[in-house]
């Protein structure tokens, strides 16, 4: 089988600005920050994180750990606006790779003005400025990357930030995964032909298509970064479900449409997954078959939850890249973003 | 202009067990539920309501009120497990419409078992036989419903357990709001023309697409209920998005990728939008317009914010209901979400 996907230097070509070095780095850019030291106080019960895009995926991670493995409450907010039952109690952990996310320095503004325990992740801009003016602690991530592509970054920072907050021992858990991960990237990377790279094939099981990604619960993380590594580094639409939920009407679009030839399912299963939802997917996936939608099936058998969230992460951020290959695009602009952000500056 | 749309008799023939009277009761449903005595204590800090497809969107609609207009935290949980912070100074809210859920009851069984402060919502069913077992307090709604046409019974006896609960005076605001409905709701029937019936030309804008619903936080809980209507009314994909969290990714889809084509972008504007998120949203409009992407936007202009939220959902319940009847499906059965319930009850 000849493919694009093992032409090595014509996907060199394509990648003119190297986003697979970024994509490649995200296991040492985790083990990097998991030694992140910030000075946070906390003795309250909930924490809210605020972010946007790339920035606040680690935030979903750590939140659905938070949430299985302790008694604090966690949530990720995008927006612009604090909810009612954050107060002084709560602390709040602002992520913004740049530093000038708008919806993040708002945030930022409301949370000074009520006084409440906050600290920050960040590689500069006015967020930095911010916290050293007003003496808010914030943990520094190198710059040069897209956000997106920091993900090792903010996600190693913040969960330090939890660990040291006495929320939850998620550096520690990340820090064993970091072999694992980087042993587990040999078979994801370009070198590996397709017949032995399942990012390659699976890629090449999307092209063309708009992929709808499902998940349980324990993998939703990675089916949103999937969605939005699709948008950002492939340039293709792409969407997610959540597995039951999904079954309660997704499912009738699927089986009873007529627009679903445009797209196709994907389920990522982890070996974690709760027993009676794993019954329920494997129903749901022999359904889909039988109604001829081809859905695209990947199995995550490691021990933990969290092992087999990186190891979903890192294989949709190589599907990304290797569908950017195949739709002929470079992997790291995204111009429509840099455009709405010129105009945001000028119009608010 | 000629449309089946306007074709009453030709509707009537399709819509052979009268889903339009179910969608027309909307506001009957939510007056005569808004008198709901349930027996609720509650001392606690935070509510977990669960419940799934249509039994869930009630309690995505009062979270969001809840968490804005309130101390209180409140979530939706879709799925089996409880969250690490749902303790004894919780209230857990167990809604099935049917009273037959797998998830719900489910959870409810661990949620007993924790001992938690627990108050149900249903028409019948095992929940029902549970309640009256165990002595829970529960509200009863009328059986002979599909469980997404209930939404106005099961939003204002959940509306009556929160205020009864001392939470917030959802159940008043909404007393208020029944008869603006009902006038509102005149202006969408099937016996207004294509010309003067903005549900009827917003279907026409919608056939034959996969709609995004896109909507900024204040209308979330209608942007998802006009997806799961037009899944299971009009028997179509559709999908949604938030801004301005789709700046950051699902933008790139629609401005550099190929598959847009195939899908629209709607937009759901509310007066009460934050000034902010309100230009974001005019920005990106303009950006989609600019690219050819012939946005759909609807401008909901009532003083407050739980209004325009009610009329979002109805306008999206009478679309999907048109659209239907554009693709010639009946749009009560949901033959595929029956079969999957069978196969469920075998495998599990």
């Amino acid at each position: 089988m000849s493919s694009i996907l093992d032409n090595l230097e014509w996907m060199s070509e394509l990648d003119r600005e190297r986003m697979i070095d970024q994509i490649n780095g995200f296991p040492d850019h985790l083990s990097s920050s998991l030694c992140t030291e910030v000075d946070v106080e906390f003795t309250g019960k909930g924490i809210c994180l605020c972010g946007m895009g790339g920035s606040a995926i680690s935030g979903d991670i750590l939140a659905d750990c938070v949430i299985r493995e302790s008694e604090y409450h966690m949530s990720v907010l995008r927006g612009m606006e604090l909810p009612g039952w954050v107060d002084k109690e709560t602390l709040l952990i602002a992520v913004s790779y740049s530093g000038n996310t708008k919806e993040v320095l708002t945030v930022l503004d409301t949370a000074q003005s009520k006084g409440l325990n906050i600290v920050a992740v960040t590689s500069g801009g006015r967020l930095m400025e911010i916290c050293e003016e007003e003496g808010i602690p914030y943990a520094m991530v190198p710059t040069g990357f897209q956000p997106r592509a920091a993900l090792g970054y903010l996600l190693g920072s913040t969960a330090c930030i939890l660990e040291t907050a006495g929320v939850i021992p998620i550096a520690s858990n990340l820090t064993h995964l970091v072999d694992p991960l980087k042993k587990f990237q040999e078979i994801l990377v370009p070198e590996v032909p397709i017949e032995e790279n399942l990012a390659k094939r699976t890629a090449l099981d999307l092209e063309g298509v708009v992929p709808v990604v499902y998940s349980a619960s324990e993998l939703s993380p990675a089916a949103l970064r999937w969605h939005t590594q699709i948008n950002e580094n492939s340039k293709m639409m792409a969407f997610t479900g959540e597995v039951p939920e999904c079954n309660h009407n997704h499912i009738v679009g699927w089986m009873e449409g007529s627009m679903d030839t445009f797209c196709r399912p994907v389920f990522l299963r982890s070996r974690t997954d709760n027993p009676s939802i794993k019954e329920i997917m494997s129903v749901t996936i022999d359904v889909l078959k039988e109604g001829g939608k081809s859905p695209v099936v990947l199995d995550f058998n490691e021990e933990t939850k969290i092992h087999n969230l990186m190891a979903a992460i890192m294989v949709g951020d190589f599907v990304s890249y290797y569908l950017a290959m195949l739709n002929g695009v470079d992997p790291l602009p995204v111009e429509s973003i840099q455009d709405l952000k010129r105009r945001m500056s000028s119009s608010i």
